[in-house]
């Protein structure tokens, strides 16, 4: 139930919440924007490309969220003043069924035994249920939502007959990477006009510093190098990269700096030869790294 | 059984009534058609657009056709003097089998227990049954629905050996959304042929901002001022947008503006961002909200 | 075991017999067609349009060729003098298994049990076994009635290691609609060669008056005008309309006036709205409504 | 184990015998070549259109073949004096799995139980098993027989951890109609490269009439009639039909003339309706009849 | 055990080995490359076309690489002096999935028990395991031969939780007729680069005339008839002809003519009609063989 | 538990250790790398052709940072002075599901029990997982590691309902080769943004014959000569060979030639066939082993 004491490594799902506040640079309103929508019962969708923050941001939001618990106190807590919301986070892919979702019924001694899935268990518990890049999931499942995101708020459980209505604290939150879509993957109208839509973007050269300085441990001069590699090589895009550099890549390099690995190798491990299997594209990342680390 | 008491969350899937009247506010003789339907025996096919009310449609025409039931007396229970027919609703998708809406063998410690599905339980217990987005279901479920939408009114159970004739009071209804239809996805003749159709489509403005101003709890001058919002952008609907704006979204604007946010970050994510990821089109429904909300 | 005692609303598939005479007005010799191939054993192709009256004429079939049986007689059984042949209906679909027809094993305390499918209680039984719009069945459903269907009359039930001899009162009986049939979905001539052939159209305007006047409970001029637009509809079938209007749905517009619905209004959702989407058509629908209901 | 008795129906697949000799009239050497075969322990592919007795033939080559067993002496077994070898017959279709051939477990009171399917129950009994159009099945079914069709003469039995020797006279035949084959559905060499190949077409006019005669119990006028009628449609196969009509469809339009109906009337219910859904080719293949049946 | 003595029919898998030497005439240096690939522990893959042999010389090297066992002698064992290595063969499909290779749990009655698959006991009891046609196998069969096929020499397990060390005795072999392969169907890289490669092609003249003779129990002069036959028609191969004939066909033919059919029309079922179903291929193919046995 | 002892042969997978250093050659710095990334948890990508030696590389990484475990020591355990860390790896293909990974449910006498998968095992016993060839897997396999390879370093196990914290020294390692993908097979961005890359190649001239004699115990002159045909081989590339020849080819060369085969044959079925069926790419190929081997 802790995630501070080091021993405990398994949690039940609805029960897993975080103990410390996650570091979040906040970009704009977007936190007043998903408090208000929180208060109303409005389904969130958060766009935005590969490793801009969008999970941080939703693990921010569940802390902030966060009421009072009976918290087991542990000794080594550090800064930990409270515990967020429970968050269910759920990673969508073609082969996720319904029942992966919703519960599915298990064989026991004494017969078969109903098993809530992670949506039903967050459902129940009123959690935060988060759907990540939800385009990926098939059509049983993106449908499976429709009731949970309308008036109605509730998830019918056909295996067991039964109908639940959502705890008075769900809320529905999912996300994607707009960038990716291709014709055939996109979500319908009648699932995407059932939520407010926040729209993320790589953090600006200061914010960005000051969150891969934070995050890998690397000297500030550093950081605002590998922000500015950022940005260039964002630029880059339009020059065959197929989607622009991660702040979670450049906090990459800055762990490998900070553990002695000169910096042009760094970001060659860490950003050059992680982005592309290109070698022209290769060559022109490269160029920007060694005219940023000289 | 009654959904007014806050401790009860969990119902059986055909005992889901309403106990206070869903607002609904007719746009035309579509009641009136209902009914005579109803009575006739004469499954009905709701056309539309998404979000513009059938589903709330088909929960005000369970209310009006339900009869006296013994109903639990809650204290809290409102405005409420009855109960709706019992509404078994089922959001159709292309991995919905047969033997979900029929029913299937569980296992248990006395063997397998036979489960009734939300269709033979409608069938049973003489529930309208409703099948939204029925197009995008399979061959097996469709062709399911034939001997319960002609003169037979029965349902096969194969996996029982039985024959169920249909209470008398059951009613099946159908909806899906013209626009979407692809070639492939189409209902056969041989299943459409078996309904009598409404077709619906937004309401009118003044209608449009009725209902936004009571489902948002939006001043009346903001209600209207998004109902003209969402003529306008209907009308872009040939410069790139697939669909025009729901009832739903400008409901979610108001109750963003309600919970305090600016009008126009209000619209933006609340319409702009959540109808569309296309930068062109976003760029002039932005000019939409602009032009209104000065 | 018998229809007409409304309390008794499960039946054993194979035990499904008809206490009424029901309706059909032969419209040629195939009633006489239909019994000579009876008596030879010569199994038999029902081809024809969607609501035609197909599965009308099956059912009268079954009347007609009944015996005596030990009926459990109804007080409130009205004009009904004996019982009709067991019919057994499967609608075909691309998800049919041969298990679904032949029969599975179910577990039981006990062990597994057999449970005979819809297809092996009829050959067991003697019953007529109708396979509705069988070109959508998978191949693996179209050969198992291969060997019922020749001099062999047998079904061998692999999952039982048995092969079973059908009952001499036995008779397989499929339908399609051959305006549907696309290329990849038709039948195999080694399976349409065991079948004798009867090919199915509208009834001509007299009859289908007389039809929809009976059915429906409208007066006779309605019926007549409902007759006259069916014949009307038809016509269209080269401008866009795939399928012309079946019976059915003349009969839903018929019962709609009957309801007080006014006749332009019910043949609107029972005839125009009911037969397509596309706006052009339903406009010219729509003026043939007009021109016979002024 | 006997046909002749009727209240017997059930019979275990390698105990089904034939009783009485299969009329069979010989039209070339087929049967001296079969049994050269047999004799050699060679596989035999039967390649010929629909109906034109391939079914038949090898039942006839079962009952030759067959050798002395102890016949349940039934009293009405009429000419019958001994019995056909064990022929097991499999119609191949694209979902018959390896399984459905070689068997499965099945769950019983003490545990899983071992099921032999019909290729291993024939493989044990020394039957002739018969795959019907072998070119519908899967690639998993035409590879389980390749050990069963060289010197090795063996069938793994993964499922048990098995390897079976065959019986001694225990023989596999398999038939195909290449009038069908497209290029994605054909044997691979690596198949065919192991079977003797017996070519089948329709009889000559003699031969096919005097079959007529016999099988539908018409007058030898009639048939030889019919007879003339096949010879004549087989020709129209350049002029839109997809293949000629089958010496089966010959023998039902005899049995419904035999039975009474008209035949002009007889033949276009068994022959021209039939044969094809196509206006224009049933209009040619009606000429034939009137030019028949005067 | 014995395969020599008639009654015993069944064999475990890994038990199955062989008693007479089996006979193969070596065509180059292929049994001394196969045994020093197997001393060096090297997976053999062998290349060639259907039918020329090769589960014979796979068969012939597991008689020489067999070590003495502990043998239940048989009397009438014949020429038999010792028994071959254990070969497991598995014929490859697309429907062959890991767990058929490696293994499943079977439902007992004390609850699940573990069934080790071919490939497994191959692994164990250090058999020579004979993937036979590979390139027809499914992904997860390829990639699951890799750790077996490098230095690691080890099969996971993974439903077992297990890694297992292959025996030192054990060899991977598989087999493909390169003729056959299509660009989708070929043998990735990472899988062939695992194999030391043998190809094999039809036998010369003499060669073959020995071999049909000797497997026919033909007379010398039609054997050496029936290789120049073989010879001819492979020279076809580009009129129209997909694949040579192979030896075994024309071991079927001298089989046909041993047992009394003329030679001319045992070549016809034995090699015309089994090699094609194309009439032209058949007639040029019938004209070789006719200037052969004239 | 320990590979030197002959008699144990089975494992459980997470005890899976290496007791002999394993052989490895460095090329670069990658060793330094590597170490770094795992210092800093940072999951790593190894890029390269077939056969270059990635998985000796992930062995050698295993077992420079094995730690002391409590060893049974073995008396002929060689060189061995500790154990590697275990290393759990999955050969992955499109077959592959996340059951497989995670783990699933087995059924016990004392009802269902739960089986970790070899992800979860590796999760647990703080192992290093290795996934090679990724881009084969499904995306249910690619979503589920994404948890795992960010700040969170969680795997949720949706069966049981649980949520793991990896264990502190637990590592991902993913593997594919470049050279290889298609645009439908490519990692997603927001996969492979999650790795540190290192990309490999072929070893040098002088560091392949080091690698080849130790290997293959070939004599040095020879070893020479065959990395020679390696350079050569891959400069053929252009020339219609698909991927060069691995290192692994030329051990086995190698180890063909120590076994007594003359090197032109050795190189012939070693390297000449095995790399290609295309006869003119095996002819150029033919030369240049000709040209060095004289």
């Amino acid at each position: 139930m802790t995630t501070g004491a080091a021993p405990q490594r398994e949690y039940t799902i609805e029960e897993f919440v975080l103990h410390t506040e996650p570091y979040y640079l906040p970009l704009g309103d977007e936190v007043e924007l998903f408090e208000a929508a929180y208060q109303q019962h409005l389904p969130v969708l958060l766009k935005g490309p590969t490793g801009c923050g969008k999970t941080r941001f939703i693990e921010h939001m569940a802390w902030r969220l966060g009421r009072p618990l009976t918290v087991v106190k542990s000794s080594d807590a550090g800064a930990s003043d409270g515990t967020s919301m429970p968050l269910v986070t759920i990673a969508c892919h073609e082969d996720l069924t319904a029942s992966d979702l919703v519960g599915r019924y298990l064989l026991e001694p004494e017969g078969t035994r109903w098993m809530d899935g992670p949506l039903t268990r967050a459902v129940k518990a009123g959690a935060i249920c988060y759907l990540d890049e939800v385009v990926e999931a098939r059509k049983d499942t993106t449908v499976l939502i429709h009731p949970l995101t309308d008036h109605r708020r509730i998830l019918p459980v056909d295996k067991l007959g039964q109908v639940l209505v959502a705890h008075d604290q769900f809320l529905l939150v999912i996300s994607y990477n707009p960038g990716y879509q291709s014709a055939v993957k996109d979500l319908k109208h009648s699932t995407r006009q059932r939520f407010v839509a926040l729209e993320f973007t790589y953090p600006g050269l200061e914010a960005e510093a000051a969150i891969v300085e934070r995050e890998s441990g690397c000297d500030s001069e550093t950081a605002m190098a590998l922000a500015r590699l950022g940005e260039k090589i964002r630029h880059l895009r339009d020059h065959g990269l197929q989607e622009g550099v991660s702040t979670r890549l450049l906090i990459y390099a800055g762990k490998m700096i900070a553990q002695g690995i000169p910096a042009r190798r760094a970001c060659e491990v860490a950003v050059v030869w992680a982005l592309t299997d290109d070698q022209e594209v290769q060559r022109s990342t490269q160029e920007v790294v060694f005219s940023i680390f000289e």
